[in-house]
């Protein structure tokens, strides 16, 4: 049914896309196209696409599919672009990790019967370091895969097989979708996703700060240490646009636990400590 | 050199020593304690001692190292009975997780040319979960063992000879020595243990308010968010004497981190979010 893929965007999820459909048995065209030709070139190298793309545009028309790849601002430009040169032939879909705006523009540029069709998608999968050379045919293998349609890509009559032509793809790849309100979906990720990488930049900043410059010091924490500051080799260009475009929820998450963290401060020698570690064993019971 | 050892308390650290040292070709006795007959039993079986004592002082004196693997309440307890049934033919060490009360304790009731001696000792080791049966041969593989001696132990001429042969069986088992200061190591894992440590306890307990109740939005997070709770499976029974003894320096570094996460809720927006994670990558640069 899907025979031909634009990926714009091959970096570490544009390229693990290109990888994972190769692995589940995609055998149609995928073309790549990147903002960097080094990116390019790698994903092509790999396997991952099969012909680089000089025109981003170009390669979308020519595709039934388009996977988005990029960051959320370059996103959200691309679908401007995108909406005046696609038809009801095409299905556009992203991988960003934030889905309210780009859900509203999908409302507002696709998802008509005129138009083409726009499935807001986020995988929930990544490395803490990006570029087309870390990726992987297996980063969605056991993973799950968000969607935040509002019902409205499906429900096209033109879109309705390419929509469920991709999902089974995404599960192909290993992934278990789940469907969610763009809203829920914000707030969701703001808790499990967001605010466990902003603590880590926080808690790799201020230990910087404190055994950065010994690091005997630092190897001193063993596998803890290293389990609670992996995601601290985030890099500021991955996080701004989930910064910007998720800022309250982020900001409630952070609130919260800087007040749970006071709570557990002010606690450590009263039988609240214990209430504190009997609610996490909880969340980590198998 | 060393050819008794007894093994006080043989949970998760204590068994894990009787491994390791099997595993680096010691072939003396070991003898284990524990309070519950049930992990003495366990630890036996695995193989990591090869008697279980019924009284844990009767076995210190029938041997030349005595290993306290107890809380560190316990072990508190257990040096002032050590200290009055040992003689200057003994070394008695410990794997507390703090050591300016040990340290304190151990130059009033040990270390003198009448008495015997005592090597504080720390592995920087364990799991989210204690007891015999997750015993590991390997877990001090690559890992860091601190000492707090204030050099005192290693220069007593009756002991010297015992310290020197830990000290080696400590390499042998894989783990890397590093001398500090009692205050100065209390100070030290405040930062890069025991902030870990309570960090993933209050992000695990606010996330079991928020999404416990569904373990399908819990599997959203993927492996970031397991690595950044996994510590949250820790036992209050591991870490209450912890809290307790080194309370204040765990304050400071509790407090160091509510702010720093208050500066970047502030900054989601501007500039500054750069610098921290740039600071944060510093942290991770291989």
């Amino acid at each position: 049914m899907i025979e031909r893929i634009a990926i714009l965007g091959t970096g570490l999820l544009g390229t693990s896309v290109g990888l994972a459909l190769r692995a589940a048995g995609y055998r149609g065209a995928i073309a790549g196209w990147n903002r960097g030709a080094e990116g390019a070139r790698v994903a092509l190298d790999l396997g991952a696409i099969d012909s680089v793309a000089a025109d981003a545009l170009q390669a979308a028309r020519a595709s039934q599919l388009v996977v988005l790849a990029v960051p959320i601002y370059a996103t959200l430009d691309f679908m401007e672009k995108l909406a005046g040169v696609l038809s009801t032939d095409h299905l556009v879909t992203d991988v960003g990790s934030t889905k309210a705006q780009i859900s509203a523009a999908a409302a507002r540029l696709f998802n008509t019967p005129e138009r083409a069709a726009f499935l807001p998608g986020h995988p929930m999968a990544g490395k803490e370091r990006g570029g087309a050379a870390l990726a992987d045919a297996t980063l969605f293998r056991g993973s799950v895969w968000l969607f935040t349609d509002d019902f409205n890509a499906q429900r096209l009559p033109q879109s309705a097989e390419l929509v469920k032509g991709w999902r089974e793809w995404v599960e192909a790849m290993g992934a278990k979708t789940l469907d969610l309100d763009p809203a829920r979906h914000d707030e969701l990720v703001a808790w499990v996703s967001h605010l466990p990488q902003f603590v880590a930049t926080a808690l790799s900043a201020l230990l910087q700060e404190k055994v950065g410059d010994a690091p005997e010091l630092r190897d001193v924490g063993g596998r803890a240490l290293r389990e609670m500051t992996r995601l601290g080799a985030s890099p500021y260009s991955m996080w701004r646009d989930i910064a910007f475009t998720n800022t309250e929820a982020v900001q409630s998450a952070l609130l919260a636990l800087e007040q749970r963290l006071a709570h557990l401060r002010e606690n450590l020698r009263t039988p609240e400590l214990r209430e504190e570690f009997e609610q996490a064993n909880k969340f980590r019971r198998e």
